[in-house]
């Protein structure tokens, strides 16, 4: 194993009927309380937050129009609200959007300089109000991560900041919560939680990890099946439940810890697609990852050999990537760029801004010219 | 799954040559420097972490004599001395019976009534010293969880604690910190893990807990297969940090997360054999949980089916059982009561000494009849 610090304070309270307890936790402080559109008020968790903030005497300023693939005006907007009301938390009831839409409003908070200079490593994050999240859409991960990803739309750049003042305090995991979460969400969390884990999985150069490979693994099995009986029986508890803890572990430090170097090139392709294209990064995922892996096949032969035996039960390289592109496909989640309406013409750009994103993040051996060739295993 | 509320903010500092640097983390404070005895300072270990104190600025006050199965005398005394010294911060150099004497004092330190009422639930842990730990022995994952087990000699009883506040603040994990662990101590601090991981696995009655179940077959596997590298070669790194980190994910939390009601049962018994025969922890566990897996075998057969598959690559309940107990006598770890010196004649009094801690831990299935009727499996 290689060295690591594992770190991770964010209290999980998981369970049925755990949203009318947020209140609690709140007690004389006031909040920000943010969140997407209409879809929570459609299926009751508004209500719920509301009912439970009134019930425990919790001041609170609401803040709405949180987007897929956040951007930074709105973030510039809440951290202007929330310094004019003085707010001490942030109640974030939603997905990864909104997530981490709190923490970067969180941030900034405490920040008197511009928060994306956090983003471009201008400045450190020091101190951030505490996060309370009712998770409602299992993807991200980020309701157990000190992680967040935002979209400059005037840059057209799509940049992640970390920080341990960003662990949500506390994350309430009630899987009924997301019953009524579209089959489309459903398909790209699931592609994105099994691509958070597979980054690292294929990315590594170091294998003497047992216990790392076989908690991927079993992870990967657990969402591909969950996944499969959502799509079949989205009121089906323990799918949703099993899909939900699944894609917290997947990004939480758990299965990167003692990994030694890895990274995550398709998320860097994949975060290009949406910042020019602004397509759901779940998406992106499903069509960049496939092609990836053919790219990289032959370096990558013994891994997809393991992969493919664990969680296919098949013992070809070939035939792993071809599993896993297969189930993407059968979930309804593109798997090609014209899927998604992107052609040939579109690559150069994609790769343009792609290049960007690699040397933030020290891929240097992501040129421009490599990304391209990477695509082209998505025509 | 079922409701459970995770929350674990301890940060693992996991790696070779991070002893060195325990004093950087503790500038400026006064602490309570605890171990066992002459190991440490034959292997090493104490010249590193007084080193990194001096170089540091750190000031301590020694405190060494704590035993395997650790006494509340001794707690006692150095309760005295902290609060005499008033000290900030307690370092823990050892292994379970060190850092669950560090829990009992940090927590002793702030009570004025006697802090064995914390055991016998007569008063409730509200505050603790802060503990930072360098670990020299794998097994207990007392490194990273919030409980604490104390034998009180007088009454010949070992009892446990539990609190948020005895959460370590810091754990440095260095595997070469072990490298002169003897055999018989990695051979129960195997036992003692994988027991740890497999009283949850055998004693829930919930199943559909994929991500657990899959969990805690790669930690056993892996203990199993580190544990034989460590015993032919205790210098090999990898195997020595594979089992440093499952030993500590063993008992974290993270395996029993989500599986609802599961029980102890067999450190119930062993406990017992511990107080009145002071034998180690993990030979009492490789004795009694072969014996109980016998007892259980028609209740479990489909779980054992699944263990055996998983495990060992057999498909058959008795073969599972066997698989373990051939496991367990191959490191030289006792199976039988007679491998320790006791016979049926003392288990009359075992089993009256279980049955206090199944009434504390509300095992109340558990009388005198069908204890005795389990430790006989053990003839």
């Amino acid at each position: 194993m290689k060295e690591f610090i594992f770190y991770n304070p964010t209290q999980i309270v998981f369970g049925e009927n755990q949203t009318k307890n947020i209140g609690r936790y709140l007690r004389n402080k006031k909040c920000l309380f943010l969140y997407g559109g209409t879809s929570i008020k459609q299926n009751g968790i508004y209500n719920k937050v509301m009912d439970s903030l009134k019930k425990n005497n919790v001041a609170f300023v609401e803040k709405s129009g949180v987007k897929p693939n956040p951007v930074l005006s709105f973030v510039y907007e809440a951290i202007e609200l929330a310094k004019k009301e003085n707010i001490d938390c942030i109640i974030a009831a939603g997905g990864g959007s909104v997530i981490d839409s709190a923490k970067t409003i969180a941030a900034g908070f405490y920040y008197d300089g511009d928060v994306w200079d956090f983003f471009i490593d201008k400045a450190q994050i020091k101190q951030a109000l505490p996060i309370y999240v009712v998770l409602t859409l299992a993807a991200t991960a980020s309701e157990m991560n000190s992680g967040a990803v935002i979209t400059n739309e005037k840059t057209k750049q799509k940049f992640n900041i970390r920080g341990d003042a960003l662990f949500p305090k506390i994350s309430i995991l009630d899987p009924t919560n997301t019953y009524t979460v579209p089959k489309n969400h459903v398909a790209n969390g699931s592609v994105d939680a099994i691509v958070h884990l597979l980054e690292g999985y294929f990315t590594k150069k170091y294998l003497s990890t047992p216990i790392q490979d076989g908690f991927v693994e079993t992870l990967v099995k657990t969402i591909i099946s969950s996944t499969k009986q959502i799509l079949k029986e989205p009121e089906n508890y323990d799918a949703r439940a099993n899909f939900m803890w699944s894609a917290t572990l997947a990004l939480n430090g758990l299965t990167t810890a003692g990994i030694g170097a890895y990274a995550f090139p398709n998320h860097m392709m994949g975060h290009s697609i949406s910042a020019l294209f602004d397509i759901a990064h779940g998406s992106t995922l499903s069509i960049v990852f496939p092609a990836w892996l053919k790219y990289n096949k032959d370096n990558l032969s013994q891994r997809l050999q393991r992969f493919g035996k664990e969680v296919f039960g098949i013992d070809n390289p070939d035939k792993a990537i071809e599993g896993l592109e297969s189930f993407f496909a059968s979930i309804g989640a593109p798997t090609k760029l014209k899927d998604v309406g992107l052609a040939q013409t579109d690559i150069e750009a994609i790769a343009q801004n792609a290049v960007s994103l690699a040397q933030k993040w020290g891929l240097n051996e992501y040129t421009k010219e490599k990304i391209a060739s990477i695509l082209k295993f998505a025509l």
